[in-house]
């Protein structure tokens, strides 16, 4: 299975801009913005740029091996795709295009409920690729255990519940051209479905969410009570809160601040990462995203603990610059600079890759 | 009491350039300068963006109470509006549209001994809104007494002694067009009343100040001695001080740089904060202001220990994009995104809000 | 003695750019530049930017009074003007006018041994101001001799012996107009004074400095053996070069990069103050200069322990702006900020001014 | 013999930009690029500017005595040239003029294995000029032993070997224009000399790098038994492969990331030299590159502990702006300004330069 021609970004470091020049105003808000005065979001980056990697010589690094395991199921390299909303905004082809080339590159994908195409056609378009659902609750625990069940019975391997997200973050870019969140954009999963909510109902005082907002750690139980999937947080920050999700059955738990989406005031989620390690890293997989944009990035998060590293904004950058072909190259260019970066520290297999890689942190 | 049609801005972030298009040079200048260098505005902000929040997740966030107390009256947030002097240049009803869009939102209102309509107007503009008189001592006694007398009659529930403005500091923003300092843009109180005077007189090594800067504690001792109302002292930095004004009988201290007007050389405001708390926190209320701009903000400061924060510049933005709509939709705007960020953080009610919700300070 | 008409700026804060606008290209480059990369002129100025004051209220300041001692001559201020050379660059009436500024303004001048004009004709143009007359070591010491004694003979009450320049330091900026630093712009001391050499002769790794560089510490006893004037030691960053200056008999020390002109990887000289003053402050008087603009920077410099600091380019600058009447605004509009900086932290005397009016530094 | 005219700069400080005006836009990506998104080649300039020294004076510095040894032979200054590929991209006479220029000026010079011009070519330019001979490990054992052999022959007195580049570091800058890293520009040593591969090949999670890359520390075992050079290892960034190296017979070792252009996330060179230094610096010689601009950086890289530090980038600038004459002036104003700067700090000998030479660090 050959891949498709290149698509018009040679590096990495290109590709942002690349999709400045293509992706459509609106659609550019959307995928750039981040909450409030997006402090947080440039956090992010701010916090992979001080953190620095001891390069060791002369280790023989003749062959690199990148391939983990996520949740017992093999891939290509410890890097997976995050599960981002109406990705029909950037391509035609939206979450297909991604799932074919995730599943080219060996990769793990994760699909959001808010996808502009359901869950089955995601599967379809890479049956034996390896998927994970990602589930945001429904104001019914009805609706979101059909989501749950479509799922199950469409071959995703794991859900991923989102906890970070009982009301959308206020998003001060987008306050302007709110209707990139209409319903329409992410309708893959039905008519049904419901995206979180905009802003708290109310005033003077008392305000109220909508129902999905009351949920507590019960709801994990519940969850596994209606499903045979095993169960993925993704959006912990603290140690206590993921030692709750590991007590409430979770098989693993992803440290992410939503891509600094949400909560402005946030910490980088970088710097979050080791004190939920040290709560459950002995326990469950780690995961990680917000702000991975390069192969050092994802070194230092192994270094520091996490089992994977997730891409975001970067995939659907290259969705809208190339479709299956843009991001076929992202995947490939990046797992290439892994590999090189492992050389260059002298690590040969993920498994050679401990807090020892890390040197102290820039000005 | 249906609110007014909405002004010209959509995000809070949108509201200081949204200001800076309507409102003259001259006013511009005068709302935006900051004391010498403007080290110490800037400062505020930086303060505010070094500081984090940890999310908490599942923690059943379906309703969100922001109301509270402030010296036993209930407000419908740990918000207030500034003593903010000169309200008639952002717009023609000045501080009477501000008194409306306060008591609409349920907030407490403070007003400036230098405001553009006297106190009486501004009582009659929401007799029933919660309201607090801001005091500059006079250079006699007896002019603060009358002040003191007007507004216990006008139904003002508190006063609140400004102390960091023996004179006014140095702004060289303002020294080409002194002209807005002049007192026809703040005679509300009588033509009688006096700002802050601009500069020492003398030369040579002896300069003379006004004769309100010879006062000691004990003024507020006299001004208890002439009043029921409680006393509230605004621009207190330190713990020593605090404490002070707590002995001398001071009913709650705000913690607070002028806005970065008085003193560059000063800490950012939200550094002072917990040296404050740390004195007489147990004692009295703190509130504090300076370089408050969001929500999340609000809620650093109260994880700090203040009991409510102080909305000043952003009020007269507000004032002049949309005058009293202007403010109500600033108002609302803060209390729904706080609201919001309290349900991102795991917190229900302003009594949840403590030390446990601050992180890391960032980089 | 009235003051003339007053020039072209009205802030502190305007004066840098106001004279940008007056000053000849090659003038300018010669006042602006620093040495090498400019790092430590950059460094002096982001010390004090972090640096802060802790504001005290309430403490009676209806009165403020500037006045200290140098030396035991009574001055209306803790700010003398440092010794620049070649003022004849930025006004035709040079050092004359600046002395008489000073002298108006009550304030101690130092001069330089490159001035435009001769020491006899600066001390009088302000007989009766106090003066102190800046060396540099002269190749032989017989011209250097020759200096002392025409400044004892004029008035001067005390030798400032610079010692941080063996040598010029590199100066990029000036590296394509090196002939403003030709001997013609500095001769006011007459035709055999020579100024610190551009650089060291030699190559292949054997350079020669000229004969003053090889002056040790036991210059100082031959000074004190021609004179009877107090010698202040300029251009002292260590502990340890202070007690030695001390040791040989120095009455002062001034604490001092050059400006940020000498040796560009320098620390900023505020940083490097407290050093000094723990190792001879108890013992002789401390003096400051680098990078004061504002009152604010004399406070913390007079905090940490300076006797007085010394203001450098902005002397030029308003020599520049408006010549007698430009530096008259300057010294005046300084002290007029110094006390109401003064007023702000609750200080009406210098020998209130200790350690406890530090806050802690700005991130 | 005389100094060829003076080339287009006449400071240090403006050699980069009179480089830019005359380097070929694609050679300019070569020289300016670095790894991935530059962090680490910006770093190696922040750790300088944030390293301090301290001036003393009245130290009799009346002469500057710059020479050292390296490896036992004299040179006029602790500063050599480093190896550099492909100088013929920055002037027709590419090495040859750079040999004459270091000849002349006592220096050593270190030649790249992917030079422009042969070995023994470089050899003949300047046969009495100290130089050592920079060493790629080649596919074939054979191959390198040839190089070392040549080199041995045309008199280089040391071997460098580069141990940091198992392949060449992702270098953004240069995907669009991989052409400048063709063959053609670095065949001075034959055609079946190859340079750092540009990426691993494979995908899917395995990838293989080209034979050399199986090198591990018994390499320098086998050049020992083949050639009677000393042997300095070049690229080492920690104490442990400081101490392997020495391990394995090592003479020197050189703290470098290869000007950033390797590993990005890698420290600033400079704050790994204290480690290397603790670790070896009693038994071989430790030698510093990455980032050295200015002679400051040279004392505070030597006040480190470093022998002699290298200057990389600068050389190709001066060598674009004026060839050999360029060369000549950039060695001769960098070894005047470190005579300057000696005398500043009141150092007269290499051998005076030690730890009590730093400062604080700067903010």
């Amino acid at each position: 299975m050959a891949a498709p021609p290149a698509p018009g970004f040679v590096a990495l470091g290109d590709l942002e801009e690349a999709a400045s020049r293509v992706v459509p105003a609106e659609a550019w808000l959307y995928v750039q913005s981040g909450a409030v005065g997006e402090d947080s979001m440039r956090a992010n980056r701010d916090a992979f740029r001080r953190r620095t990697l001891r390069p060791r010589v002369l280790a023989d690094v003749s062959t690199i091996d990148l391939t983990t395991t996520l949740l017992d199921a093999r891939v290509s390299a410890p890097v997976f795709v995050c599960p981002m909303a109406r990705q029909g905004l950037f391509h035609p082809d939206g979450e297909l295009a991604t799932a074919r080339a995730v599943r080219r590159a060996g990769l793990l994908g994760t699909y959001s409920t808010l996808s502009t195409r359901s869950p089955e056609e995601i599967a379809s378009a890479a049956p034996d690729g390896l998927r994970w659902f990602q589930i945001y609750l429904q104001p019914e625990f009805s609706r979101t255990q059909e989501l749950v069940e479509r799922a199950e019975k469409a071959g995703y391997a794991a859900l991923v519940l989102t906890v970070d997200a009982p009301l959308l973050g206020v998003r001060d870019r987008l306050a302007a051209t709110p209707f990139i969140l209409d319903p329409e954009h992410a309708l893959g999963a039905g008519e049904g479905v419901r995206a979180p909510a905009r802003a708290p109902a109310g005033g003077r005082g008392r305000y109220t969410l909508r129902a999905e907002a009351a949920a507590t750690w019960t709801v994990l139980d519940d969850l596994q009570s209606i499903t045979r999937l095993p169960v993925v947080v993704k959006g912990i920050l603290t140690g206590e809160d993921a030692r709750r999700a590991v007590a409430h059955g979770a098989r693993g738990v992803c440290v992410s601040n939503h891509g600094g989406r949400q909560l402005d005031a946030a910490e980088a989620a970088l710097d979050r990462l080791p004190e939920v390690v040290r709560a459950v890293g002995s326990d469950v997989e780690v995961y990680f995203d917000s702000g991975v944009r390069r192969a050092s990035d994802a070194l230092v998060a192994l270094a520091m603990g996490a089992r994977a590293v997730g891409l975001g904004r970067p995939v659907l950058w290259a969705l809208a610059v190339g479709g299956e072909a843009g991001v076929d190259r992202l995947l490939s260019l990046f797992a290439s600079e892994l590999a090189a970066t492992m050389a260059l520290t002298g690590r040969r297999r993920i498994g050679e890759i401990d807090r020892t890689l890390l040197g102290e942190p820039r000005w």
